[in-house]
């Protein structure tokens, strides 16, 4: 069994020189196994620890990123059971043996992963994103508060991370929590990969920790135009969404924030 | 060029309505090809991002994470050029062929890789740790203080996780930084194998953030005996800390900490 997004377990708690027993709700981690279909052929593309919930929109988000899928059309299902998730592909689209050849690691959804060497190290500029100005600095700073109280579970566990997508005027438009950064934003792009809604023209990714290369990429690649943090960037999420046209925002608080590239699209 | 452990960058500071030039400093993320050489032939393990600085620790400490070596006696030399680190192990004991049959992903060196099955998924229990009473709540609480004044880059950044070494009486012995958690981690095994530190029995593992499966796993695997950390555990890694034995501190603060493993090691 997975269980849910948390778990309560018995615990000992010390305070000014005293021991007691106390319980403490925690963020579930759990692996789950990835595998994918073809004319009736299985193949495991390996394991990824995630917090057990949307592990649809996971594996369809970690294919997407991975770009084994462009769309949500050569998904013919998917199925999941305990650990497990199992996404069906045409097989007049997909041969197994071409999959097969590339290289993959899941860990936590990893931008770099299946690349053996830094020149495999390209953001893929999938899609062009428009050059409008129309990012409003009011509705920057309302997102700390809108994300945090769009997120279930963080107050309860202080252990999962969210990546959520807001409209131009601050509307949330979908939340996903886990206790990888990585996974909360694959959970995210599969559902609205479901929804038909990539590219996100006008939208907004925001993220409850800090920003680092991978998730900047996986923004890019799927069309998401403007990437916000509660937290600082690294240096090459900063080159990378310098090189992929991307408005990148960090450190957003209330009153103040810190715009890294793209600030042409800031009204 | 690598650089170093931070850079500097060029942003707008936008505050109550105005946007303003300004400088930041990130911190340094760059992809780091990792090699082992035997008997004068050369095999790519992959890549990792990693912050650039102690990258012969880090090759080190992620070699003894994935169980590849088991001590520093096999390591006859290591090089570090520009975005690449090589490992040259001894032939005596290792052949090329059989590293390459297992199945490598090194991302944030996550202690699932290289397993393709959830059967893969169990902690070896390469050590036995003492049973022994040792652990002063009065020695836990001051971590958090001596971990931030141990931080080198972390408060110009904000965007550098830690992983430092303590003893029994709150010294610091090591504290390595890194974009990446199981990167620093990583660096601080790595630099313990060298200076031949391992085990490190009475040495309690300090953790800037929160406490995920695999940073408990490694800790297991090398033999430290106590993890803390500022922030909250998983699940997963509560569950591994008490098959394996250890004592994991979570939300440790200068008046307050939880015991979720190990009680019987605190005085």
């Amino acid at each position: 069994m997975d269980g849910g997004v948390t778990n309560s377990k018995p615990i000992q708690v010390w305070r000014h020189g005293n021991l007691n027993t106390s319980k403490d709700i925690l963020a579930n981690e759990h692996p789950l196994q990835l595998s994918i279909k073809v004319g009736g052929e299985l193949k495991s593309l390996g394991m990824l620890l995630r917090t057990p919930g949307d592990d649809e929109d996971l594996a369809l988000g970690w294919l997407l990123g991975e770009a084994i899928i462009q769309s949500i059309t050569p998904v013919l299902a998917i199925s999941c059971e305990s650990g497990k998730v199992t996404v069906e592909l045409d097989a007049s689209q997909f041969k197994l043996s071409e999959i097969d050849s590339r290289r993959f690691t899941i860990t936590s959804s990893c931008g770099l992963c299946g690349r053996e060497t830094l020149e495999g190290l390209v953001i893929p500029s999938r899609l062009s994103l428009s050059n409008e100005q129309w990012l409003k600095p009011e509705v920057l700073t309302k997102l700390p508060t809108s994300l945090a109280t769009s997120q279930e579970y963080f107050e309860v566990t202080g252990g999962l991370h969210a990546s959520a997508l807001f409209d131009e005027q601050a509307n949330l438009i979908q939340v996903k929590e886990d206790v990888g950064r990585h996974n909360a934003l694959d959970k995210l792009i599969g559902s609205r990969l479901k929804e038909e809604g990539l590219p996100a023209e006008r939208q907004i990714l925001m993220l409850s920790g800090r920003i680092g290369y991978e998730l900047v990429q996986k923004a890019a690649f799927v069309g998401i135009p403007v990437v916000a943090g509660l937290g600082a960037p690294t240096s090459m999420a900063v080159d990378a969404a310098r090189s992929a046209g991307l408005t990148l925002i960090g450190f957003l608080k209330q009153d103040k924030f810190n715009v890294y590239s793209g600030t042409w699209r800031l009204e």
